[in-house]
């Protein structure tokens, strides 16, 4: 987009911070030794960023999905700053705690799923992952299983890249080379109804219960999903999945955690997926729009039945970061501005709006599939790198993401009227310039 | 300590807090279904602690070791939320950054060890330690080495609680019920002059030698350590330990990570305590003190011959907040107040006094041994449980920790004389009390 404004940062001092970038950065993702060409992001508000030369984009992926109340907000930085002062950080290991985190653990027990009572806090997504898997398998040698140790997953999963989390992840690039991971991970089927065909659902679950009885129900501590695939493609679940695949899970005892670090906090219209797909969780995770991202901060959610199976064990795990009062006083706030700006139904009205302006790009020759629920689009192309439509969209002033042959959007939960038309016109003309 | 001013908050919400916290928090190393009773923080300034009765608290462990420069410091507030309006956070994934966390990596590459040129940011030292132990397992496929991928680690070593972190951990309480974890991690003794006798380093450095030869060294990736054990009760290395075990590791090519999460910054009087004892890693994991807590933040720093080993390698990982720019902004200016507040060189003065002061203690027949390094001490005693000890200096009015058999201590590099001689006459008087 051309640049709006005076330049952001001058023409020397651009060329300085891109220099430093390339010589001291190692970028997640990155290939060692060949450093991308930085895009430098130096402000942001709402859902427009600016970059170091003073160009403009909207954010059509909320950074990585993190951003619901959008960028900038002057009373999260009020909050943050008020709570710094007052207290910045103790930890809340053993007994020690701090109000905050108090007030934020009441408020998740409030709005969670039912039953689900008790907070452990984390840092992030990652941490929330190997908690909850950490959780789940001491529960079964708690109760006199100690073989009760397998976690089932799904390939297309994404759940983090600490070593439980990374296991746990369906996506193959991420393991390689970094064996031996911890054993004890089987991976289902991708649910997704349009590849799988009209009974999809009734595949995954006859899968399903043959692996359950090929392994053992009585070797199974629990079966982790996200409501919907975020990193493999935005992929809503098949119809009556979540349903069915619970009752199985409740059958043989297998516990189930649910990755929400995605999903929760409007990004499906709803404050989790679970209530979208009518899911009855035992733990879910939650990071991203907890807090918007402003600091760092994530939630596990614990039901009452984990709690029980748990009674008189000794949880001994935690992270530094557990509790921390700024984190916690920052989405305490952004709880607020969720609620009281009508997100969750912002997210349900203008994602249906975007999604059906988005579906007649399923007639064009190179998509295979138009998808979304709230504000989260995944657009399958029948490409093996959609770098250039993500190149196009950039050129049209518009940041999306592609991951697989997905191009995947997830737009801040405040996108205006006007910012979801360009959105979706980008996007559009991006698709049909292949 | 009594009550100095009005209550911080009314009791009827004391109370309450008090309530919720039992109701909806999980705490990390609490037993479940046996909430701890809560020690609510309610604000904090310098070396002082004030809970949600009012009363004061000296903090003798800086929490977790995080906060270098004090609680609460106003300028700090300011910076998180000037950069909070401008930019809270967007991804740095692949090619994105931006301007604080650039600078950070410039400044981190500039007071590192020789030729840790390169920075991988986190949001804390689990993350750290997962992201070393990944890049030196890539490191090795990458060079056609696929199976060397052990990780030597040492009995009484800490290095967190994600899943390779965990496995990396020398203390078994940390990994019971949580299995199967990675395979590959074998570990070594606890190097503890004061146990293992005068030629401690002989010991230690024959027993590497024969445990490399038994493994072969052909499948051995990297070597894990902290420079002064910290969870392991604040154990300083024997002397020459650390000069002889890099030679070893240097002759047959394994890579040296040092997991410098709690000695960064200040801790032992130096920016790294690399410096301290004459390492030169290959890698250099830190967290903690880098923002002293006030945002959650890491960053991993690696050096030129892990680059190279990597070199053309795609490093699949990375945590959502990497590079958080509210991290890194406060991040620097926590280092530009290590600096021009002299805190280095406090630490080494101050601590070398607190040490003299508590040597005495090592005529009580219950005291085993007081050491330290810095402002990092460590008090073993003759007893299994150290609550008593714990309990009787909070009595006078301090917080220390218990580790083992170990009172650890790692007071703010800002505490005063005055506060430091009441945390030394606290600790004495506890043991004596004995």
């Amino acid at each position: 987009m051309a640049n709006t404004e005076s330049e952001a940062v001058g023409v020397s001092q651009a060329a300085e911070l891109r220099a430093l970038d390339m010589a001291h950065v190692l970028h997640p993702h990155a290939v060692v030794g060949q450093p991308p060409e930085p895009f430098i992001v130096d402000s942001a508000h709402g859902a427009v960023l600016r970059d170091i030369h003073g160009d403009e984009y909207l954010d059509g992926t909320c950074g990585l999905w993190q951003c619901a109340v959008g960028h900038g907000r002057p009373e999260l930085a009020q909050v943050a700053a008020d709570q710094m002062r007052q207290l910045e950080f103790y930890a809340s290991f053993w007994g020690f705690s701090n109000p905050p985190a108090i007030r934020l653990a009441q408020r998740l027990a409030r709005i969670a799923p039912p039953g689900l009572d008790s907070v452990f806090f984390t840092n992030g997504g990652s941490e929330g992952n190997e908690t909850a898997i950490k959780l789940a398998r001491l529960a079964w040698p708690t109760q006199g299983n100690p073989d009760r140790n397998v976690i089932l997953s799904r390939q297309g999963g994404y759940h983090g890249v600490a070593g439980g989390a990374t296991a746990a992840t369906g996506l193959p690039a991420f393991h390689e080379g970094f064996g031996p991971l911890p054993p004890g991970f089987v991976y289902l089927s991708k649910p997704h109804a349009r590849r799988l065909g009209e009974n999809a659902a009734d595949v995954l679950i006859d899968e399903l219960e043959q692996t359950i009885s090929e392994i053992g129900p009585e070797r199974i501590a629990a079966f982790i999903g996200e409501p919907l695939l975020g990193v493999g493609g935005m992929v809503p679940p098949p119809p009556h999945y979540w349903e069915r695949l619970q009752n199985v899970l409740r059958k043989h005892g297998i516990l189930l955690i649910v990755d929400e670090i995605v999903t929760a906090f409007g990004r499906l219209g709803y404050w989790f997926g679970c209530e979208r797909y009518g899911i009855a969780p035992d733990i879910v995770v939650t990071a991203k729009g907890l807090s918007s991202g402003y600091v760092p901060m994530g939630a596990v959610l614990i039901g009452q039945r984990v709690m029980g199976m748990l009674e008189g064990a000794p949880f001994r795990h935690g992270f530094t970061y557990n509790g921390h009062p700024v984190g916690a006083a920052v989405s305490l706030t952004n709880l607020d501005i969720i609620e009281s700006e009508g997100l969750l139904q912002r997210s349900r009205t203008l994602g249906a709006r975007i999604l059906e302006a988005l579906k007649p790009l399923e007639d064009e020759p190179t998509v295979f599939e138009v998808r979304g629920e709230g504000l989260a689009f995944g657009l399958e192309l029948e490409l093996e790198d959609v770098t250039p439509v993500v190149e196009a969209a950039r050129r049209e002033g518009v940041l999306v993401r592609g991951t697989g042959p997905n191009i995947v959007m997830s737009p801040p939960l405040v996108l205006t009227d006007a910012q979801a038309d360009h959105l979706v016109t980008a996007v559009t003309k991006a698709v049909r310039s292949l």
